[in-house]
């Protein structure tokens, strides 16, 4: 049984995985670690290497390659393989070598300035960045478009969660946006009777990340294999023997920089356990990022946010911090499910967090398909604030339309897959629920393992070998169903 | 005045030097960062990417290129700039692509098992490694004598230290033999009589690094454009625009790191101050590993043991370690000038150093012309440690042979530089007195100014535009000569 063609496209795809690491602990050394007048150079060196990575994935000997690697005998997981391959195919002839470095140059320089604007609350000064930034995404678009046959922002989407379709995002957030508000505004009326302690600050950095690295252990993070370090924008970066984790921190409160950790950890080990096997190939990679934030909000809000993993937190927090009346359990757990309509997307709670992304998917949809500007964002973003969350963000771009690294960085087309990301994980403890009826039980009593066993079964250890909607059917015996995700915020918010 | 093939040749260079920033911030991860299951990705990476680069700088087209440049109307800058280009060149093209990848190969896996083989004093685990590395460098070697029609120790040195040849290290180091075993002998019955107060530890890491960022503050580290961190072997690494300085903390002794601290930010400062006009091109690299040293030596000895220099460091390491009879400036001073025969070489005094060196090459260059092998290293090393220091290192090899990265890394040729870096960093002083007379008053007086405009004058700012002997003559106005390095042991130790 010949295959030539096949392994030579494995080949190939071994090289630009390790060429790959290289672009991939750089770029988390650019968030992590790099000095201000380092920037320049970076953004060269990164345009250079994301030029050349591009320059291999469009080798003009690929397209018979693959045509014909089709013909050849391939195993079932071979034939998977093939099948990403021709998507990370389709996807880097879609754009031209030159867009590639241009764009790879302006994210840089972007984020890069970001980092100082947004403490300046500088729109103006970010603003001539991003301009470029969008110019150079819309081309991308059109280019993606072209290719696929996909409207703009269906194909920016499709990179980051294949097969999903604005028109099936519009259904979703259709359905949430009619029953989310009513929901919130329950919440708040019935937290309102709650006795909450706050804790008491200050929390010294030290003690913090001491508190995080344990509570990375309690998710069973490979430190062998990874790391924890800060960055202005928490991230999991790094590569799948060398997960980089990021997080921040702020004295005066531990709670988002301990569970925006805990977030990250889902990513880190969906990431640390993808087929080892296979890992140099695309059939290893992570399904979506809708998959991918399917797992950090399984470990931050399905596990993170149950009532009885407070019992395991609460000890942790008292030998990192020293006891306060707030770290008992129960007060501990109403302090992470505390809804409060706030303006910062990544602090969000559970019930308000979809808001957030609704918001932006109405805005960079738009800004994509050219029927608004950059100019335009502010404006839009206090208007829909109000209307989504009540609140005002009038000439605070820091907290409002600055907030995020993501359209600097050129990813548009990403938000809607954070609340896809939740939908498949309340879907994934509705399924794990039956098959472990005593699930909470477990939970309470420290055995985290029933979970992880689950998620690496059923979506770490897939990889890439199924589209989503097999392997969602796989995992959970139906396609993507939102009412799991309504049923487990009524369930936890509101029985 | 048309300058095609230059042109095209310094885009190439442009281009090796952004894909060299990628592998210098990964190797520097490496170091710095990674966990110990990411080694094996990691080397692969590594390797790929040195290939990559490697298969950059041999393509076939540069020969006529360089050919074509040479008949092109140049500037004199550019004319150097061609030389270097084609030093490069040479350097490349001696060694196949299969021996590149093999041995970045082999040397990633060598240094990581190194990490934790010296520790546990593992030298027949080891010894499995560096076998490897030695049969590829011997090849490399090999590679390098028929390009150059060298000797193959002169072709591995002239890859550090251009145009030095074993014959001219045979006839310093012999002139150094005969005088420095009396020296070390009359500098030891001299200091026998001073009264020396040891410092009292423990010295908590977190104060020795802020004492470090203290003195590379002193000594002008720019840390917009660099940053300090820790590795089991220090160094300086990074690129110009960010420069990565590594140290190691012991916590019953602060001096080790400091002055190491001290020394990397010497080679530090050389890397900030290359041309940054000619940034991307061969030009502006740091013309030789011994100029480089002879920028840390200036930094850690010729300043940093100066006695005017102790009044500097006082204040300094009182404030991060609290008042000590020890910290006083004079016993601070005799501390950072104690000549004591050690174990290891990074620890040395400066009288004592250059014998470390000695030993060292006495074993590499017969194990390069293939005269001995790696299981007769441990037997020599002891032989030569009780001859040149009477120390006994036998089962030792923790502080023996294994104390070094070099060899696991497969640098050999680059011993020497150490000791030549001595003798120019005392010829560089001997210059700088006889310009600024008061030079000592200055130093006293904290006006370390004239010291780091003539180092930037005469050596940073000149990369490689001259050859060796020539930037010498012009920075001192004769050739390398060690009688200043004897004159300037003798003027501190024994006046």
């Amino acid at each position: 049984m010949s295959t030539p063609a096949y392994l030579d496209l494995q080949r190939r795809h071994e090289r630009l995985h390790h060429l790959g690491h290289m672009q991939h602990i750089v770029e988390w050394d650019q968030s992590a670690n790099m000095p201000s007048k380092g920037s320049d150079a970076r953004s060269l060196a990164l345009a250079e290497m994301g030029g050349l990575l591009h320059q291999l994935a469009t080798d003009p000997a690929l397209k018979a390659l693959l045509e014909a690697a089709e013909q050849e005998p391939l195993s079932e997981h071979q034939r998977a393989n093939l099948r990403e391959m021709q998507r990370v195919w389709r996807s880097a002839n879609a754009l031209p070598q030159r867009l590639v470095e241009a764009k790879s140059l302006a994210r840089s320089r972007c984020e890069h300035a970001w980092r100082t604007q947004r403490q300046a609350n500088d729109w103006a000064g970010y603003l001539v960045n991003l301009r470029e930034v969008v110019k150079l995404a819309r081309e991308e678009a059109a280019c993606l478009s072209d290719a696929t046959g996909l409207s703009r922002y269906d194909a920016l989407m499709d990179q980051y969660e294949p097969g999903m379709r604005a028109s099936e995002v519009d259904r979703v957030f259709g359905d949430l946006r009619s029953w989310l508000p009513g929901l919130i505004a329950d919440v708040q009326v019935r937290q309102a009777q709650e006795l909450l302690i706050r804790p008491q600050g200050p929390f010294p950095k030290a003690a913090q990340r001491a508190l995080g690295l344990d509570a990375m252990r309690l998710m069973g993070f490979d430190f062998e294999a990874g790391r924890l370090d800060e960055s202005v924008h928490p991230f999991c970066g790094g590569v799948p023997e060398d997960v980089r984790m990021t997080t921040r921190y702020r004295e005066d409160d531990f709670l988002p920089s301990l569970m925006g950790t805990i977030h990250e950890t889902g990513h880190g080990r969906y990431e640390q356990n993808r087929p080892r096997d296979w890992i140099t190939q695309p059939v290893s990679q992570a399904r979506s990022m809708g998959l991918h934030e399917s797992q950090s909000l399984s470990f931050e809000m399905q596990l993170g946010s149950h009532p009885a993993f407070a019992q395991l937190l609460s000890p942790l927090v008292i030998q990192h911090l020293g006891a306060q009346p707030a770290f008992e359990p129960g007060n501990l757990n109403r302090l992470l499910t505390r809804v409060q309509p706030g303006l910062i997307r990544v602090d969000a709670d559970e019930v308000t967090y979809p808001a957030h992304v609704i918001l932006r998917y109405e805005i960079e949809r738009p800004l994509m398909e050219g029927l608004i500007e950059c100019e335009d964002i502010p404006a839009l973003w206090d208007t829909k604030m109000m209307e989504l969350l009540g609140r005002d963000t009038r000439g605070n771009f820091k907290d409002g339309c600055m907030q995020d690294v993501h359209w600097g960085g050129g990813a548009f087309g990403y938000f809607p897959c954070y609340t896809l990301g939740a939908m498949y994980a309340a879907q994934w403890f509705a399924t794990l629920r039956r098959s472990v009826p005593d699930l909470d039980t477990q939970i309470a009593a420290g055995n985290l393992q029933p979970v992880f066993d689950w998620l690496n079964a059923n979506i770490w250890s897939q990889g890439s070998r199924w589209e989503t909607p097999e392997l969602v059917r796989r995992a959970s015996g139906e396609a993507l169903n939102p009412a799991h995700f309504k049923a487990h915020l009524q369930a936890r918010y509101l029985a």
